[in-house]
């Protein structure tokens, strides 16, 4: 990576009217991740040194996650809207203080990498002044179009303005933007707003750029990079082009998916060598798989990590805090939180672990729940290594089951089992003989009433 | 809307014997409702003012179908198979009774927009004596061509009559018309079956309006508007273009779909602003959702309300009658049936609540099941605001639970439970030391025999 | 079928280091069966009479899927990898056993067709000595050419040795050979390995037998057939291509797909006729189902058989061994395993039926759990005709409950119920006034302090 400094100037005062949202658009998320954060994982990523964060006024909720994900970032407040290098010098305190580098993105391209991003402030260290990013959309209709000259970007033209051949040029202006950090804001303040929407345009940086006799340049990025997501329906589309790019990428590394399009990542998954992921299943944040897991159709994980040899799942829902051991199963129906489970034990079905510890090989039947909330407040179970809880137990918190003790069906437990005890709470069996062939003929009686 | 009158005559009298099904066709689904629902909801938005549907002989569940949706639609019996103009003179008696305009359509293209019809029917108001609908397929082999002059429509030729240079018209006949009231019996009347199959074509209702001096004309309609289903293929291609629209305008709409390929509607789900909907869920008929609900992953919901920020799942099951007020919560492995939940209470998990009513802010642990049932006949449960249900309790019903009140953990609860009391119903926990060391001795000798 | 006897030869020594997994390749798996398990069912139905797998050595995990699935199958180890001749050569002693037709396969390609396999092989019986398959891919670079002229095949030309013309040809070398099964070893012995890799190329046969003056020919195989799988990736398209076929399979025979993207069926899974099949239904190995099912969304099955008439789901998980009869109604959270549940019965919710039969029209209330194993054996619960089971009843089993017996809300049955008996086990519920308005209290002073 460069050891050049490097100043990113995020542009997050976009209103996003057209998403229809009280929410800003910046804070949508993306495979589990706000667009600002991904942006802002791009540049950290591609060696930023200070972040610039511009948001409109009153964007407190916008300046939290900044400063979330990267808490030393400037957040600085565009108050009017007058064009993108007017937002640029919104950050001017930021420039003012000096780097080699700086790069100016747009929080709402959540899908830029962080190689391109490398590829595009590269040329200012060899002396650039400026360089462009452009891609080559199938229609290039409606685009700034990126006019060059060998090596050189002459010119970044809007549609309007562009003559029969620029039209015809297919590499178009994504608007990033990477500026030789000692000429940035002599540039910036050169940029004029005679236009006929009387704003200041970041693209007139290139043809100011070369009247000083100083190289503007253009790298290229792919398609699927650089959309900028303004409605819904892209923020659905840039969540369909991350997630083939994470399912791709498990495959790639040893990962079955047997249904990969139906297989929801968050941006910060980890799955080991040999993992089977059967069809319908979601990833949220902070999920770490190990190797040999195998992961049953229709799970939804969220903060747990699994370690080798683990199988969950159909429908297994791990909540944050679920830590399993090697080879621990957790079945069907069954929902894990703040649940640290040692390895081998078994929860196999219908049952509910949260705030709970569980000891190695322990077996938790069919329909155990921990009690961990009394209305008020949340208690910790403790069950001992090589516990048998039985069927439809309910452990009242805070509890604790030794290790190799038994729990008896049915049972309300709600003081500590020793070791290798034996705990019943339960009525004994009463029959009433022929009692349910009168109840059906009294019912069918009243019925016919 | 136009003020004209309108007669709608919806053909579903085809045996649909591609289908391979015991179901006449047009009762098949798409998108949650028969096929015949689609095209006669279709008509009314279009501003139907009468109905005939013809169907085939002995078909009463078509023909109730149609007047569950449309109770004055009159119903004709097409007892012979002679041609689509002979399947329209089956309802000479609605046809008889006089409207502006008529419209024949099959009730097997259920895909057909409102607006399309409108547009149809337009040229009608001034003068047309016919309109027919046209597309324009990738690949028009197979189908008759609409033969125009200007404006004009000058024949409905079907392939093998074409010359090449009709052969070459891209615009396709998709079957459904409009006749102008004051002309349609003439002009059908005067339909013959000179052809090689001796069948009465209703295509030839242009050629005797022109011959009678009078205009006829074509509308263009989608290519995916007109697609009539004939085998499964063909319904789930159908039910696939149909939860696009409903997905695109849902977003359109302001609410994110993660996975929009992943949710499916049915064509009557409501969804507010901001809502948000996780990958895999499933709308049934009747459901209504308020702004900012989040819909987790792996829901399924059928018949149901949901007020502003309520958050269901995942693994959610909302069945009819399940009504749930501002903020409710509803967890994992949750059947709701017939319930009313107040704002702010919680089923977080693993239960049943069926026939129910729950106050305000109530809380019902892991669990809980409402016993709605004793074999012959359903009774309700009221659970009062802010009352707090212990793990796994069974409540039988009839039965109340008084505001304020606590169920005890693993309780059966048979009679009614006082505002602010605590109920319970369990037996004391008993411990024997050493029982489960022993057992597994026992066993473990057992296994060695 | 040809009876012509038939020696398949199935090479699945390939190393597959791309998968990046310690799975052998062939031993992964596409619609839930090994890759190897359907290139022997293909070579099986395409009437194979010997069967010989050639492997890697050391990989006793892939002999014994070979003959698990052939019982009968020779399997021989290539000790060294010196090319597909070499490879084929390593079955010498199943050669020199002699066969009419000898076939060439590969283990890696599972998706061919019988009746691929039928067409490549018949022209040995009209005395050609050499068939190959082609297929016609949209790219052919990369690709050995077919070169043929008229009905003869000239060679097989791998593209570095192709003229400007035979880079033109876009039929392809898929691999797959037919070999005359008299002259199959004399012409594998004649390969030679005068080549820049000093390879035996079984591709070679066809010069050497035109050299023979002996006939060579071409069969033409679907791109999706021949794809041969060597990463994640590509596991994963065969797995799409797959199910595709399946999904188009069970809609022509008449079931309903509501979204057959959605749907995940197995090599083996058998659907009856209008069967509807909801979004997001998994079918594992060994499926059967009757007419009229209904399989609402989010099952998942594994080793059922469901009789006509059933519904289940949605949430229905049946594991191996279940048997549901005419009618029977499984519902939401449900697991069964080796349970036999006759006609007409319900298990609606919440519940687990384990190692159980469940007689005619019985009743499983919401959380019934069939208490199977005590830590080191299963048993089993018998449940009569007409029985009701309330709601959180665990049966410790082995355990028998009568027909027609209730069993009561909340009960541990550990003994048996007699036919038309009330069994209950369940403590009196004690009130307890005010109670809970005093632990309110109670609590909130306490979260003061």
């Amino acid at each position: 990576m460069s050891d050049r400094s490097l100043l990113v100037v995020v542009l997050a005062a976009g209103e996003g009217t057209r998403m229809k949202s009280r929410l800003p658009k910046v804070l949508h998320k993306v495979a589990g991740r706000t667009m600002l954060h991904h942006v802002l994982a791009a540049t950290r990523a591609a060696g930023a040194t200070r972040t610039a964060v511009v948001v409109g006024p009153g964007r407190e909720d916008v300046a939290a996650e900044a400063t979330r994900i990267v808490p030393d970032a400037q957040v600085f407040v565009q108050t009017e809207r007058l064009g993108t290098a007017h937002a640029v010098l919104a950050a001017r305190a930021a420039l003012e203080q000096g780097a080699d580098d700086v790069l100016v993105l747009y929080a709402d391209t959540p899908l830029v990498r962080p190689e391109t991003l490398a590829r595009l402030r590269a040329p200012l260290a060899e002396g650039a002044a400026v360089a462009a990013l452009g891609f080559e959309p199938e229609d290039p209709t409606g685009y700034g179009r990126l006019v060059t000259s060998g090596d050189e970007l002459v010119a970044i033209r809007e549609e309007k303005d562009a003559t029969a051949a620029e039209k015809a040029v297919r590499f178009c202006n994504a608007g990033l933007m990477a500026l030789s950090g000692k000429d940035a804001l002599s540039i910036l303040d050169r940029i004029g707003n005679a236009n006929s929407k009387g704003e200041y345009y970041l693209t007139d940086a290139v043809e100011i750029a070369r009247a000083d006799g100083r190289a503007a340049v253009a790298a290229k990025a792919d398609v699927d990079e650089v959309a900028g997501v303004n409605s819904r329906i892209q923020l659905a589309e840039a969540e369909a082009i991350l997630q083939k790019r994470l399912r791709l990428a498990a495959m790639a590394e040893g990962a079955t998916l047997i249904a990969p399009e139906t297989v929801f990542f968050s941006a910060d998954t980890v799955l080991g060598r040999d993992v089977i992921v059967e069809p319908n299943v979601v990833f949220g944040p902070g999920v770490t798989v190990g190797d040999d897991v195998v992961i049953h159709a229709f799970c939804h994980l969220e903060g747990a990590q699994l370690a080798p040899g683990v199988s969950i799942g159909p429908y297994a829902r791990l909540r944050p805090g679920t830590r399993l051991d090697e080879g621990v199963r957790i079945g069907n129906f069954v929902e894990t939180k703040a649940a640290h489970i040692e390895s081998g034990a078994k929860v196999n079905h219908l049952s509910y672990v949260g705030d709970a510890h569980v000891g190695a090989g322990a077996n938790l039947g069919a329909g155990t729940i921990t009690c961990n909330y009394d209305g008020f407040s949340k208690y910790r179970t403790e069950i001992g290594a090589g516990a048998f809880i039985g069927v439809n137990s309910a452990l009242v918190a805070p509890v604790t089951i030794g290790a190799g003790a038994y729990v008896g069906t049915g049972a309300v437990i709600t003081s500590d089992v020793p070791e290798d005890a034996l705990a019943i709470a339960r009525s004994r069996q009463v029959v009433k003989e022929g009692w349910a062939r009168d109840f059906r003929a009294a019912r069918a009686d009243a019925t016919k009433k």
